[in-house]
Formats: structure tokens, C-alpha cells, sequence
């Protein structure tokens, strides 16, 4: 018997009923049942993206609305500066060099934070930089950067829009999209919307709409403005992923019903269950501080192969975290506490985790950290 | 109760086995068992694109890869010829003009076919174009276009290539893409491959990649080249719709063992049941030559609404097809024979548009197209 579980983040857990709402006979996306399931889906996103205005939905990975988010706000020569502390701040540069988007690269340590000081100091230095492009989380360092601090920045400067690609973290922790006023929130399915990958999402402000007014780099696809109009009337505008979309209704359902207060609380404490359960077996987070809800990342001990123990935990145990990339390939793994997971799922992932390092001869007193991650799981608050 | 049919050209139904496998815990798409299902489906795509070439996969609709094969093989100012004789040929040239290729269009009268010698001309008078443009079947007008004829005169332009938009058409009749030298062949999951919406499909040919060698046109999500370096690997070059591949996998398993030639002569049957039940009810059929495989459309009778047709099927008889779409919105209507459909669902439909044309006050005489298709779906071939 092969029992699977599935800590990395992205893609993340399936609720069974929303894989069984997919699995529902099809509906053609332009019957009136499918109008109904896009109102609620349009309510359901507003709520998630703590906005007022359209989230649009593309059929898609995130990487799509990411392009989007380039395309449709800027024009070929613009300037752009582009936190860059991971895989995924090096996205936002490639994608601005693909459009002839100037990126000046702000770069962040792997595991480190920003210093949102930096951000006001570069604006200031440069006011001709049109957008500011950053992750929430940095998922591949497990780092959560000052999203509110920089926002407060960026909205000061009426020619500077600021872009947050908030994939592995919208769901998982606070990130008002009106009150901090992020120009634009890109998400995809995949993640604290506990859905197969195949859609990605892009809430755009007022300021971000008005620069799509005045942005001449080619789109086709990812048309924001198209996309809003067909948006409006419940449809898309090129043929949606229905069953994705019927499984959106069900997931947002779900979140709506947790409350996003309690969806965060719970990120939340599983996620600080995790690290100090990793702490206590004596390991060291890559993140040393500014921790995300949605992944943890840990350095492995030394004379011990991060690779190794994903791969023994998934050949071993049927346990899928994730590695390293790039430059922190074999010093450090991941792992996810993301959507549809609870406590059990933490302290079995940190039993794995303890039962592989043993394996892998680092000296672990068995259950240290399972007990440490108990103890947090077990706090009033 | 309310038992739903599906009869229109996209969305299509899903074999409910094919669903289920959507509906099993999603797999990591970097972990082993993923990779072994890319490789069946790298060789079921293979097969069904009768190529020995590797079929790029996105997560995205079809209109995705059409945006592709235009950003991934031209520069800016190139010159195209876009068949236009329908609703996705107009496609063709919006992608073309929202990158700056100039398109020349070819206009089609819809519901008519196009004469490939008049595409000879064209090439002939202007050895410049670089690309031409066109469906396969233009889903809009049930119009099938002599593709073979075509790429035989634009195989020897060797500057030139042939793209096919085959969405609709691919997996319903015969286009065998290294025989018949075509260039690019696009295609989505959500038609004759059994899917939901959300794949989209683009093969090259060697002449192809030589002009994605050259190609200077902005791309990033769509980057034909990214694409193909990944997939040698099993991979893809962002997140992939892990739930809708292993879908792909169980319909391609579906469709090597029906075998491709018994898939096309299925649809060959159902198509002419289809045409000759709306014949024996005294209706013409929109396009009267050049027969699709997989969508019949047929022209409303005097004084009836196209519109109302499908509009009390589908709420009266809970069977959805299609109405017509632009020029054509109420003058006709669509029944699709496309994917997982078989001969009683034709006998259902036939029998429901008789229904439908009695009560909208058109003389019909109960069960004669009915029995029309019945006669064709008993014929020995």
C-alpha cells in the first residue's frame, strides 16, 4: 500500500470534493449555468483578493498573468525595478527583458529580506521607473518580504505602479489588495486555492487600469482589457478551463466558509509549528527571519544532501517536498504548509522528516521535533 | 430529473473514465510518476499528429499556441496570408495585427471553401509573405478546407510556411502533419481529444524551427523553444495543468487503441447521419460542400430563429449545441459530432432538433431525419 502525501508548494493538496466537483459531467461556457458559477467565482476572488475591483482569471500557469502584468501596463524602453531574491524575482527580469522592459535589478541575498528603505532610495534616485516587480513570498527561499512597508512607498509616487506576484502566498497570509493599495496581485490556482495548476489570476487598482490605457507592448492572450470586458458579462474571452472553474466555485466556497482570518490563522500556526519543529532537531531555517505562512525552507545539516532527503522521503515515505533550485540546489529543503492542510499533515511531515535525517546519519533524539511542532499545534492562540 | 447532452463543438463530452483520472490526487509534477506519464503522452501526441516530431503542450487554450506559432516564427513588419472565412480565421489576423505583422486577408465567403490555386496566386504575386495562415475546419461555418491541396503548393515556397489551426479538426478527420508537409499544427484538449478546455497544442515541422530561429517577434509564456528544451525532459518550462495531462494521458491511450483511422471514419459516419437526417427534414446545410467531420451546420428555415433552435433544445430537451456566431448569429445552427460521441447520440439529437423545429411552427414530419440517420448509420461502411 502506497499512501501519498503532498507537502510542496505547489501543487499543493485537492480537496477530494472539489476534485469530484470536476470530475462533474462538463458544462459549455455559454449556458446560463455557467454564468451562474462565474458570479459566484467573481464574488468568491473580490473576497480572496481583499479588493473591489475584477479579478481577471486566464486559463493558465501563474507565469501567464505574470507575463500579463508586463504587457499590458508598460511600453517597450520603460524602466522597471525588479526585486530579485530567487527564481522567481529573476522571472519578473526575464519576462521585462523578453518586452524590452528596462529591469534594474535590486538584488536580495537568497534567504534574505528587503529593506523597504531601499525601495523609497531607488524611486527616489530614478522617479522614471514605471513599475516596481516583486514576490509576496519568495517561494523558492521561503522568504516574505514587507509588502505593506514597500506599498506605502510606491503609492506615493503617482508614475510607479507596484506589481506583486503573490502566488504561493494570496490565501495563505494577509495581503489586502485595496488597503495596502498593491497596484496589481497576481495568483494562481495551484496553491492556498487548493486546485490543479491551470489557472492564474491578476486583480489590477485604478492607477494600474490607467497605465493599461497607455501600455504599447503587444499582448494577444493575455489581454487584461478584453479579458475584463468578457469578465463583466461572466464569460472569458477565449474558451475558459471549465472543470478548472467549476472547481474554483467549490474552492472559494470552502474559503469563504473558513473565513480568511481563520484561513490565515491556521497557515499561520502550521507554519511556525514547522519551524520550530525544525529548530528543535537543531537545523537552521534558510530564512532566518521574515518567515512565510506557505513554505518553510531549511538549510540541510552539514555532510547531509538537501536532494537526498526529498528523495528519500518520496521514494521511502510517499512524502513530496521540494529541494533547492539554482544556487540553493542540495543546501536546503522545502517544506510547504499550503491550502488543504492541517495539523496531522505537519506533524507526519515532520516525523518523516526526523525517521530521513536519521537515515541520512544526522544524530536525532526520535520525536524531538514532532513534540516541539505538538506543542506549538496545541497553543491557545 | 434533467439528463444533459452535449453536442457542441467545444467544450465536448469527457468520458467519465477520463474524468475520474482527473479526479485522483494530483501528482508533483517534477516526482517520477509524472515524468512517466509525460513520456505515453509525448508518444500519443506523436501518434495522433501523425508526426515524428515532438508536440509542444501549454497550459492555456488554443488561442494560446495560435499566438505562439505567429510570435514564435515571424519579426515585426513581416508579411502574412490569412484565410478568412469565419469567425477563427478573423483570429488569425487580430494575433498578426496585434504583433505587427502585416496579414494579408483571403477573404472566404462563409460557409464556403477556398480554391488553393488562388493562394497559389497569392504567393506568386508576392514571394514575400512568410506565412500562411488558416483552419483546418473553420468551427464557425462547419466548413472543411482542402488542407493537403494547400501545403502542397506552400511546401514549395521555401520561404513560406503553412499553420494550420486544427482545434476543431484534429483527432475528427484526416491531417497527417509530416505527410502532408505542414509546418505548424495547432490543436486544444477540448474537442476531439475528450478534455475540458485548458491544453493547447503546437507541432513544427524542421522548416518551422528554422523560422523560430529567426523569429525576432516578444514572447515569454508562449516561447516555442523554452518549451521544447524542457519537454525532451518530461517537463515544461512553467507549471503545467498536471490534472488535465493526466487526462491527456487516458484520452491518448483511448485513441491509439480505437486506432486514428476508425476514430476519423466514426466521425466520417456521424458527420453524414448528421447531414442527411437535416436534409430529410427539407434544411440546407450552411456550408453545402466541403463537409466537416466534426460540426454540421445547418441554416435555419424560413422564419425560424437559429437562436430559438438552440435555446429550447437546451432549456425544453437539456441538449446543448451551438447557434451561429457574428454574421451568421440566428441564420444557423451547429450540431458537433466531435470526440467521445457515438451514433445514438446523432439519433438523440436528430430527434430533439425535429421536436424543437415543430414546436417554432416548421413542418416536419415526426422521425423522418431520424430515420435518415439511422440509414447511414447502418450502412456496411
Amino acid at each position: 500500500m502506497k499512501k501519498q502525501y503532498l507537502l510542496a508548494p505547489g501543487p499543493t493538496p485537492i480537496p477530494p470534493e472539489v476534485l469530484l466537483t470536476m470530475a462533474e459531467p462538463i458544462v459549455h461556457h455559454r449556458a446560463p449555468v455557467y454564468e451562474k458559477i462565474m458570479q459566484g467565482v467573481r464574488e468568491g476572488l473580490k473576497y480572496l483578493f481583499q479588493t473591489k475591483k475584477e479579478v481577471l482569471i486566464f486559463a493558465s500557469s501563474g507565469t501567464g498573468a505574470m507575463e500579463g502584468a508586463v504587457t499590458n501596463t508598460l511600453c517597450a524602453g520603460d524602466k522597471a525595478l525588479v526585486v530579485e531574491g530567487g527564481k522567481f524575482g529573476e522571472r519578473w527580469a526575464n519576462i521585462c527583458k523578453a518586452y524590452g522592459v528596462k529591469a534594474r535589478v535590486y538584488p536580495v541575498e537568497w534567504g534574505r529580506s528587503i529593506d523597504p528603505v531601499s525601495i523609497a532610495q531607488a524611486l527616489k534616485e530614478d522617479p522614471s521607473i514605471k513599475a516596481v516587480f516583486t514576490q509576496a513570498t519568495e517561494t523558492s527561499t521561503g522568504v516574505l518580504y514587507p509588502i505593506k512597508e514597500i506599498a506605502a512607498i510606491v503609492s506615493r509616487h503617482p508614475g510607479t505602479i507596484l506589481v506583486v506576484d503573490a502566488i504561493s502566498h494570496l490565501g495563505a497570509a494577509e495581503l489586502p489588495m485595496d488597503e495596502w493599495k498593491l497596484d496589481i496581485v497576481v495568483a494562481g490556482s495551484q496553491k492556498a486555492i487548493m486546485l490543479p495548476p491551470g489557472l492564474a489570476f491578476a486583480a489590477l487598482s485604478d492607477k494600474a487600469w490607467e497605465f493599461v490605457g497607455k501600455s504599447t507592448l503587444p499582448k494577444f492572450y493575455f489581454d487584461f482589457r478584453k479579458e475584463l470586458k468578457n469578465l463583466t458579462q461572466n464569460q472569458s474571452a477565449y474558451t475558459p478551463a471549465v472543470s478548472l472553474v467549476m472547481g474554483l466555485a467549490e474552492s472559494l466556497k470552502r474559503i469563504q466558509e473558513e473565513r480568511l482570518e481563520n484561513v490565515f490563522a491556521r497557515h499561520a500556526k502550521l507554519a511556525k509549528a514547522t519551524r520550530e519543529a525544525m529548530l528543535a532537531l537543531g537545523l537552521k531555517l534558510y530564512a532566518p527571519q521574515a518567515y512565510s505562512n506557505a513554505v518553510t525552507a531549511v538549510v540541510a545539516p552539514p555532510g547531509v544532501d538537501g536532494q537526498k532527503v526529498v528523495k528519500i522521503l518520496r521514494d521511502k515515505h510517499n512524502l513530496t517536498i521540494a529541494g533547492g533550485q539554482d544556487q540553493a540546489k542540495g543546501k536546503i529543503f522545502r517544506i510547504a504548509h499550503l491550502g488543504y492542510v492541517d495539523q496531522f499533515d505537519i506533524i507526519l511531515a515532520v516525523a518523516a522528516v526526523e525517521m530521513t535525517l536519521k537515515e541520512l546519519g544526522y544524530a536525532v533524539e526520535m520525536g524531538q521535533g514532532v513534540r516541539a511542532a505538538m506543542e506549538v499545534l496545541t497553543e491557545a492562540k
